[in-house]
């Protein structure tokens, strides 16, 4: 394992919760001292037999480089962990790294703090790990990655590195740029302004309190891609400034269409196409013990929690829980709790 | 009230909670009579007597003409509640309206979904409700929106029609605009592209699916506001693009730290500054009880939850649950997990 932030501590977690022997080096020590007593794995010493796989785990403008260093090791798998995969890939192979042996990966588990204290056993478990085989990657080494995949209990997806970077350039960068975009513009206005506002300004701006640093260098990685998608962003854009300039909304519908028709096809929960729940509201007071009651209520009914949403409210103690069942549980639900005398306001 | 869709039905049925006569309108005659079957009042006749305050609750396009028409009864105050103030108000002045009797509102509340049957009596409970008189309007109108928004049970701001359209431009219509435009991106790749995404992406892409007609209204009606903002937006878009062309990220660095510190900027809980509370994630297994179980047990220890999130993972039956306590109450609520057999992976 080289570099034990995130997630390369957290990969040395789950490597060792499965038994396997972990080496750590990171050129922070003070990181590595904490990504071992963590227990993520033991530090690599000159002594240290040769690793069968290594892990970089580096930020993107140095993951090139470090797996082509990897490759001393002459029987090492050498993958890294980034979320850009084509140019560190590029950059391995042309500082020497072994093409046969180099067969990038990126999990899709980050966390919106960094360092290895923010490691978690259990970071990847059940998420999709994307593994990229260059063309000239053997496949057993192919088949090693996948290994790890598994044993750090991830999901793994197979994909050619640019068809990931132009993927991730629409589902990932550019909603980090633009997230930064829309919160540069709260600079702008003075605080009254600023609580005219709602859930929909917190969900738009809560990844631009992301760590700048490591997002400058993904968004330099994978420059050429994001800056194509931001660019078709920026004519859709200028279309629509030109619309509301002049008085119409062609160019306003247009994209609002196109905008709820890729939102339909966002995945999820567990991986499906988004499920309708019914939902049934419920106004909590803010004090210790509500919502234990209001679970354990749903727990006697036997009703599962599909999902739920709890929206504080501006300047008192109390909250609205908005609960997400199956729809045929809906109404046994709501007419419980209020037998219960819980305030249910559907 | 005229307009008897979410916000005037919900408005309607927090008047008859309070015991307000309310009389209800609308040219759609199914979303008069579901309004109507949900209690928010009784319909208005040619006999019903002159009402004292006259809520429009129509989209932004109609309100100034409704406005202006409602003056007709001679005493009453007359108010709206779209979410752009300033041309309503013109357009309402412009059709005969009475100045002094007009005073316009914007309650900060909505839901993702429309129409009377959404419709809920706590909609405004606690949230704030901005109230934006106009140069001419009498201080008494004033009050007799400010009684409405008390009734309602909501928290009233007020603010200048051109402030708080500009403060919309910037925290709610341009984060609408930007939605779509990343959501049409996923219209442009293929299904196992759109798969690698998380989080990030999801609340990114929430509000591209609300109701584009209602959208194309408030854009409109805030044009030359939203268009100014979207210009700067473009502005600082079109650098980052030049700058990932270029192989430098001074301009992505600047866009970066400015959102990072906008976001700094977003009112978090109860109105106040994000506060920082202590996480204890536990895994939990999704079936009926599990999260009752976990709630009666932070009820018995006597901690209040004061934040949570779940994170369904993708092609299992399990999930994350992030328990945001206050950080005195952390470590006592994960030692006590622990020994009740949860999850728990601090």
């Amino acid at each position: 394992m080289v570099g034990t932030g995130l997630l390369g501590a957290s990969v040395g977690l789950a490597l060792r919760r499965a038994g396997v022997e972990v080496q750590l080096s990171d050129v922070d020590e003070a990181a590595l001292a904490e990504a071992v007593s963590r227990g993520a794995g033991e530090p690599r010493r000159p002594t240290s037999p040769d690793p069968r796989l290594v892990v970089v785990a580096v930020p993107p403008h140095l993951a090139g480089g470090v797996m082509a260093q990897s490759c001393v090791f002459p029987d090492a798998t050498v993958t890294d962990v980034t979320s850009v995969k084509a140019l560190p890939l590029q950059q391995a192979l042309e500082e020497g790294g072994d093409a046969s042996r180099i067969v990038g990966g990126h999990p899709l588990a980050g966390r919106e703090i960094s360092g290895p204290a923010a490691a978690r056993v259990e970071l990847f478990d059940d998420r999709a790990w994307v593994v990229t085989p260059g063309p000239a990657s053997d496949p057993s080494r192919v088949q090693d990655v996948l290994d790890l995949v598994a044993t750090c209990g991830a999901i793994p997806l197979t994909m050619a590195p640019d068809k990931h970077d132009r993927a991730v350039a629409i589902t990932s960068h550019t909603p980090q740029v633009l997230s930064s975009l829309i919160a540069a513009r709260l600079t702008e206005i003075d605080d009254e302004s600023v609580a005219v506002s709602g859930q929909a300004l917190k969900d738009m701006t809560r990844i631009a309190g992301s760590d700048a640093r490591l997002w400058q260098s993904i968004l330099s990685a994978n420059a050429e891609s994001v800056a194509d998608v931001l660019d078709r962003l920026a004519a859709d854009l200028a279309h629509v400034v030109s619309d509301l300039r002049s008085g119409s909304t062609l160019a306003v519908g247009d994209v609002l269409a196109r905008g709820a028709e890729g939102r339909a096809r966002v995945p999820g929960k567990h991986g499906d196409a988004r499920a309708e729940f019914a939902v049934v509201p419920v106004i909590i007071q803010d004090r210790p013990g509500e919502l234990g009651r209001l679970f354990a209520a749903m727990a006697a009914l036997d009703v599962n929690l599909e999902d739920l949403r709890i929206d504080h409210v501006l300047g008192r103690q109390s909250g609205l829980v908005e609960l997400f069942v199956r729809p045929l549980d809906a109404d046994r639900l709501d007419a419980s709790l209020r037998t219960l005398g819980f305030d249910v306001r559907s």
